[in-house]
């Protein structure tokens, strides 16, 4: 293998996982997408900015200038150039390097602060995590199988919130801090799912009446989608034991232990696998 | 067909929703409510109304006009008339368009504020979408089973909330905002849910540790309507794939997947249902 | 049957709750206990008091003498009437009638206010709501089952109560409302129940660092509880349905279909229970 | 047995766990930590250390000699010294003695403070209650089987709170107190987690319209670990079941209760185990 790898290689190495070569390459991005994400978030701290900022700099163009080169090697390495640019990780990789070369021009004008504000889009590079985890499927499976349900579920809380945030605003009014039927649903949210920040409460008894029969029934509606998806875990769980599960040859014992030698109820031996 | 339908077909179209062309009778009338509900929720923000309140009001008329119209259609095709117009969802119909006319004969009156309020009992209509959802029904048995234990449940958390609220209001009194027993039992809701708004808040230390043990309860209670639901939903599954589940003829292999054609065990087809 | 009941006749409506008699006085006392729990919540609000006293007065007098002759009835009924009176029930009893009878006595004193708060004990009345439950039993057994768990539980949250509150009072200290260790677990209580009342909040970067790492151990262990509850729930559940599962007496196909007649994998007719 | 037991017999004493001495030892040990922790703690409140800071100052030195007592007895009777005193529980118990003696040195100094706040992590100690508890297992067991999906659902929860904090801190800036990166992500773990401060709360539109779709996903995620650790437990409590279900030799009745000596269909003596 000379030290300059072909194309063909080169490709392997970006686009496959599956050995050393590749690995290395999926733990180096990953490493820098994490390195940058640090930089953006400390950079974003007022006293850690002014004393660092610097050093944030020449890291961000270090890391601006890596990104770079990686989106260069990809879209060479791709077949479908155009497919690649367009593609949602595509996108995502050209937005986390934009922002930085926009500043270059975009220097002492009234549009820097969007443009750092823009920069930190980059964050959203951690989706591409998600490439290397393989056991996350378990989960996706549970939640996907509920998929229909969580939708109805979620219709019929947003119903609720608009009928109890509606009621609100006429009980409350504005003088509570209820000043429009979207403010009363965004307290409606804020109470349903439990979180409560307390900037908004009713201050009129009937108000206060009303507020802890919504809260009742967030207590109660709470249990929904968890019993959703706990019925979809344990049925997932349920369907494995179930796919394992033998009959014994003999008495049809019915066997769901996978390292059963033989049939616990009459001693037949089980045909190996 | 001629262009204008038989009185036959037309209650066929509001009435049943099996065919084209009552299919789009419903989606009409929803996209109907759904944009009467945005105009009166945007209409109470203060900002919006100011600019956009002659447009606002053009609308809500487009909307009662329509809404009308509609009404009149569903009871000139209904066969007992005094029937629908005091059923529930020809109440709701009803209310959805009266407060746009009163507010004619009502104009710069004191009652008008009421009135305006009153409007906004339109937002009801959104449950009609019920109507459309089939796919609810799963949810609708999961919680219709556990109705009897879900009684005791809100019996009990009553309970509690009376006495929980009481002590407090001995413990704590007037000066930390405990001012009466239903204030006491608001505050002991907010906290038992865990909603925990802070616009009351415990000040004595006897005060805080009691509110201690009524915080670890409502955590410890807040797993009972979590826990019923979830298990008649798992039992509804089960249920399911039981009674689906099928045993291979050949080789006793238990299949539970209710599409499997042949045994996946040893190749054996399946008598088809 | 003459006008007078037997003592032993009377002993049954009151102690028993079999026929029509007894169960109209179970209804009747469940309806005073209510009533006189509505006039302690009511009089303690203060705008009602000042309007309602002397109707809230003569009410409270009309349930207390009511009471007295209960409690003298039961008295008297009692075969061991030491034992009534020290049962838990009995002393509830008493602590219902007592306050009003010593408000008497201790009018225009000081010692009034701490009286009244004595009165409201009479809450504790509604427990008596639990004798006419049956169907609590399930939720009970569930509870029981978990017992042994559920106490592991709260000894291991009130160690992490312990040393989270411990951390929070060394790392914020009392600047930011953390004034002494059992200060901080108050908030520790109100953080890991995920209430957030914000009366106390950290104020350091590295409490809201600290602050964070409690919330989402928190966010964990709420998972506990459910868990274990909604299992003992799913097993009583399952217990009920393997109590009544059959195997065919011919291919021993197992049925938990109760009301199955026929075995739905050979077809032989089960035997009739 | 004489007075003054052996090394060897010591060694049983305070290693071990089986016989009378053995124990009696574990719980004077259990007491002290205790007693240790609750004066550490009342000694932080400062209207009671004022009052008994003498009888504490007392207290704690006798706590402290018995420790170190008990300290110097597990050094001299452990095998492996070094192993002892580097283990986890062998560092504590330093940690437990050593502030206490360093105080008598750095009184009246500016190091006083950290000092006494060292002295506090003492309450680790209480971690030693877990060498009491065997019933503990089922839970670590049901959590130590979900490690992986928990594990995968923080990685998730951590990337949701980075995305959810940074655009939070771009939408509402420091206006609203969402000051840094850090300081937004700590809003969204109180958010997401329903903890709901209120600390730092959105003020502006898009800012509440932004919160509440984050509310609304934490109110679908609080699901996954409940569905985690139920499934887990249900199949655990599953797996005991089935594998203890037995089939009546005469009448097929299936028993899971595994006390059961007869069957309870048709009174067939079950084979003993």
């Amino acid at each position: 293998m000379s030290l300059i790898p072909s194309k063909k290689r080169l490709a392997h190495i970006v686009f496959e996982h599956d050995d050393k070569a590749s690995k290395a390459f999926d733990v180096t991005i990953l490493v820098l997408i994490l390195g940058s994400i640090i930089v953006v978030v400390l950079d974003s701290v007022g006293e850690i900015r002014v004393e660092y900022h610097k050093f944030f700099s020449v890291l961000e163009w270090t890391f601006t200038i890596l990104f770079t080169l990686e989106y260069l090697l990809r879209l060479w390495l791709s077949k479908r150039k155009i497919g690649y640019v367009l593609s949602f990780y595509g996108l995502v990789d050209l937005f986390a390097i934009v922002p930085t070369y926009l500043s270059l021009f975009l220097l002492n004008t009234q549009f820097l602060v969007v443009i750092r504000s823009l920069r930190l889009l980059r964050v959203i590079r951690i989706l591409k995590l998600g490439r290397y985890l393989n056991e996350a499927e378990f989960l996706k499976e549970a939640l996907n199988a509920s998929k229909a349900k969580i939708q109805i579920f979620i219709g019929s809380v947003l119903a609720i919130v608009l009928i109890a945030g509606t009621l609100m605003y006429i009980v409350e009014g504005p003088e509570s801090g209820f000043t429009s039927i979207p403010m009363s649903m965004y307290w409606a949210i804020v109470t349903l799912t439990t979180v409560g920040f307390g900037d908004i409460t009713p201050l009129t008894a009937f108000g206060k009446f009303l507020a802890s029969l919504i809260m009742l029934m967030g207590y109660g509606i709470i249990a929904v989608p968890t019993g959703i998806v706990t019925a979809e875990m344990a049925s997932a769980k349920n369907k494995i034991s179930m796919a394992n599960a033998r009959s014994c040859g003999n008495c049809k014992f019915i066997e769901s232990d996978v390292q059963a030698k033989f049939c616990k109820n009459c001693g037949e031996k089980f045909p190996q696998k």
